[in-house]
C-alpha cells in the first residue's frame, strides 16, 4: 500500500508512525540487520540485538541530556505497569534510607490533574493505603468546580514532610492538560516556578524524589531539570513507538536492593517490576519487547537525524499554535467552548467542545470524509481531542486546521 | 529480501516465524485490515482490533479445546512476570476460600524439572516466604546427582495437604526436559498416570489448582486434560509470534476480587498483573503488546488452515524422533552425549554434547556454514541444543539431520 493512501490519523494513542520507519520496519522483520533473521525472531541476548539496544539507549540518552547519575531501561508497556513499580521500588528505598519510620510516615504524594494521576493515585491506594497523600486536586481548581481542566497553583499544594514519593503526570492525555515547560523551572531556592513541576525541598535541604509520567509527551521536547527527577517514565505508544513498551531513567540512588528492603519489613516487589533487576539485567531479564524496541530505535534514529527534541519542540510548538489559533476563533464565533484553562492547555492533547446538537457528529464525519480520523474524544470527557504526536506533520495539522476553518465557516 | 536468503534459526527462543507470516505481516504495518492505519499504531479499543483480538481468542479456544470454564487473557511477556502473578492471584483465591489459615498453612508446591521451574520456585520464595514446598527437585533422581536431566517417578512427590497452588514447567527450554503427553494423564481415581501431569486430589474430593507454565511448547501439540488446570500460561514467543506476549488459560473461579482478599490480610496485587483486571477489562485495561498479538494472530490462522495442534503433534513428533534418532546414532559411535533421561526427552528442545576436544566448535562452525543458526547450549548446560519449534519444517529438519549425519561420518 502507498503512503499516500493511509489515513491522517489524529487518535490518542497507539498513535501515527512515519512512514519512512514503518517502510523501513518491513526490511526488518524479515532481515534484521543482515543476520538473514527477522527482528520478531531473533534473540534479545544476541550481539547484534544486545548492540542495537545500546543504540537506542544512546539516542535517548543524548537527545534528552540524561545524565550519568540516572539509568535507561527498557521494560513491558504500558504505563500502568509503572504506577505500581514506582510505588514498590521507591518504598523500599525509603525504607532503607529511614527503617524506623512507620508507615503513615512514608508519603505517597501525588498531584491530581487528570484521569492518569488520578489512576496512579488509586494504585497507590491499592498498594500504599493509608500513606497516600494528595498535593493538590485540579478538580477544586477548575472552571465548573468538578473537571479537570488547568495545573493548579503551586500555593495550594501540600506534601507530605518526608515522601516516598512526589507523582505527577506531565501531560493528561484525557483532559489535555499538561505542565508548562519554562526551561527554569525551580528557582535559586529549590522552589518551582509556578505552573511547572511539583518540586519540593525537603529540611536537609534535597528534593523529594519526584517521579513524573511522561507517557504522552516523552520525547515531544526537552525535559527542563531532567537530573532532578528520580524517575521518569514513558510508553512508548504515543510519540516514539509501537505499544508494547515503556521507557524508564531511574536515577541510580533509586535502584535498591529491593529484598533487603522486604526483610527489613517493605512489600516484596514482584521481580519484573524491580528496577533492581532491570539494572543487573540490562533489561533483558524478563523477555524485553524486542519487535517495538526495534521500531522505537527507527523513530529515534530518524528523530536524531531530524535534529532531535529541539526540532520536535519548535515543530510541536507550531502546530499547536495554530490548531489552537482556530479553536480560539471557534470560541469567539460561539460553535467551540476549549475545554482547558489558558496556560494549563497541552501541545499533545487539544480538547474542545462542538456546540449544538448534531454539530460534534458533522464535524467528525467531514473529517473522515477528508481521511482524517482519531478525533473524536475521551468518552469520560466527550467532544473533540486532536492529537499532535510527533509522526504527525506541519502539513498534516495544516490540512486539518483548513478543514476546521471551513467547517467553521459553514457554521 | 527473499525467503531462500534467510538461516534457518535453531536459536530456543524467540524463534523462527514461518515466511509467509512474515510476509502478511508487512503489509498490516502500513495498513491493518484496510483501516488505512498501520497494526503498531492503531487503537487498541478501535472496533477492528478489538474483533481481531476476539478472533485470536476463538482460534487458540478452538484448537486447544478450551472450555467455557476457562476464560482466555493476553497480556505484556515474558513468562517470568507470570510467575508473580500466579503466586499473588491464587493466594488471594486461597485466602477468600479460606480466610481462618495460617499463612504457613497456603503451601506453594513446585515440582523442579529445571531453570524454569526453578526461576519460578525462587519468585514463589521471594513473595510467599516460609509457605513455599518443593513438590520434588529433579536434580536427587539424575545420573549425576545434580542435573536436571529427569521427570522424576511420581511415587516422590510431596504435596502440601491444601497448597494454593501446584507449580510445574511443561517443558523446560533449557535442559530439554519435557512432562510425557499421554492423553490418559489421570486415572479414574483422579491420580496422576505415572510421567505426566502432578495432580493432587485434596480429601474433599477436588483437585488442587493445579498451574501449568507452557511457555516453550503451548501450541505445539494437544494439552492433555487441559480443563484440569487452574492456570495455563505461555509466552508466545516460541511457537507462536514475538516477544513481548504472554497468553494466559484461567479457570474462572480462580478470578477472584483481589482487593477483598488484600482486606483479609493478603498482599495487595500490582495492577497489571491481577486476572480480575484482565477479566474486566477484556485484556485491554493496561494498552496490550497489539504488534505482538497481531503476528501470533496470524500464525494462529496459519496454524488452524494446516490442521491445528493435532497437524502439529504428528509433525512435531516427526522432527524430534528424526533427531533423536541420529543423536542416538552419535550415542552408540561414542561421539555424542544426550543429557536427557529416555522417556523425559524433550520434543522441543533436544540437549546433547559433542564428546572431545573441539569438537563442538566444530560441528557449530559446520552448521553455520550450511546456514544453520541457534544450535549453542543454554550457558548454564553448554553443549548443543536443537529447537524445533513449531516454524521449523520437517524439511529444515531434514536438512539439519543430514548435516548430523554427515558430521558422524566424519569422525
Amino acid at each position: 500500500m502507498s503512503a499516500a493512501s493511509r489515513v491522517i490519523n489524529f487518535g490518542a494513542g497507539p498513535s501515527a508512525l512515519p512512514d519512512s520507519v514503518l517502510q523501513e520496519a518491513t526490511k526488518g522483520l524479515l532481515n534484521f540487520e543482515n543476520t538473514g533473521i527477522g527482528i520478531a525472531e531473533i534473540s534479545h541476548r544476541s550481539p547484534e540485538f544486545t548492540s542495537y539496544l545500546a543504540g537506542v539507549e544512546a539516542l535517548i540518552r543524548q537527545q534528552l541530556g540524561v545524565p550519568s547519575t540516572h539509568s535507561i531501561f527498557f521494560t513491558q508497556g504500558g504505563g500502568t505497569g509503572q504506577f505500581s513499580a514506582v510505588v514498590l521500588n521507591l518504598l523500599a528505598r525509603h525504607r532503607l534510607l529511614y527503617p524506623d519510620l512507620r508507615d503513615e510516615e512514608r508519603g505517597l504524594d501525588y498531584v491530581l490533574t487528570g484521569s492518569w494521576s488520578k489512576a496512579a493515585h488509586t494504585e497507590g491506594l491499592r498498594l500504599g493505603g493509608g500513606q497516600v497523600n494528595i498535593v493538590v486536586d485540579g478538580r477544586l481548581h477548575s472552571k465548573d468546580a468538578k473537571s479537570f481542566d488547568n495545573i493548579p497553583p503551586h500555593a495550594s499544594f501540600k506534601f507530605s514532610p518526608n515522601p516516598a514519593l512526589i507523582y505527577y503526570c506531565e501531560n493528561e492525555t484525557v483532559h489535555g492538560v499538561q505542565f508548562n515547560h519554562a526551561p527554569e523551572s525551580i528557582d535559586s531556592e529549590g522552589k518551582s516556578v509556578e505552573g511547572t513541576f511539583p518540586f519540593h525541598l525537603l529540611p536537609q535541604g534535597q528534593l523529594a524524589p519526584l517521579v513524573g509520567d511522561y507517557s504522552s509527551s516523552f520525547m515531544s521536547r526537552p525535559i527542563p531539570r531532567l537530573a532532578d527527577h528520580a524517575v521518569i517514565y514513558a510508553g512508548a505508544q504515543k510519540n516514539i513507538g509501537p505499544a508494547g513498551l515503556t521507557i524508564l531513567i531511574v536515577r541510580n540512588d533509586c535502584i535498591v536492593d529491593v529484598d533487603a528492603a522486604a526483610k527489613l519489613g517493605a512489600q516484596p516487589i514482584p521481580i519484573t517490576l524491580s528496577y533492581k533487576t532491570l539494572a543487573d539485567g540490562k533489561s533483558v531479564y524478563n523477555t524485553p519487547p524486542v519487535l517495538a524496541i526495534y521500531i522505537s530505535g527507527l523513530v529515534l534514529k530518524r528523530n536524531s537525524e531530524l535534529g532531535g527534541v529541539k526540532y520536535y519542540e519548535r515543530v510541536n510548538k507550531k502546530k499547536a499554535e495554530k490548531v489552537y489559533e482556530v479553536v480560539r476563533e471557534g470560541e469567539e464565533k460561539g460553535v467551540f467552548r476549549g475545554h482547558v484553562q489558558e496556560g494549563s492547555r497541552s501541545w499533545m492533547n487539544i480538547v474542545f467542545v462542538v456546540l449544538g446538537d448534531g454539530k460534534e457528529k458533522a464535524f467528525l464525519q467531514g473529517a473522515e470524509e477528508k481521511g482524517m480520523t482519531g478525533l473524536k474524544g475521551h468518552r469520560s470527557v466527550g467532544g473533540i481531542r486532536i492529537s499532535l504526536y510527533n509522526a504527525i506533520t506541519e502539513e498534516q495539522t495544516d490540512k486539518l486546521v483548513a478543514y476546521i476553518r471551513e467547517f467553521l465557516e459553514s457554521q
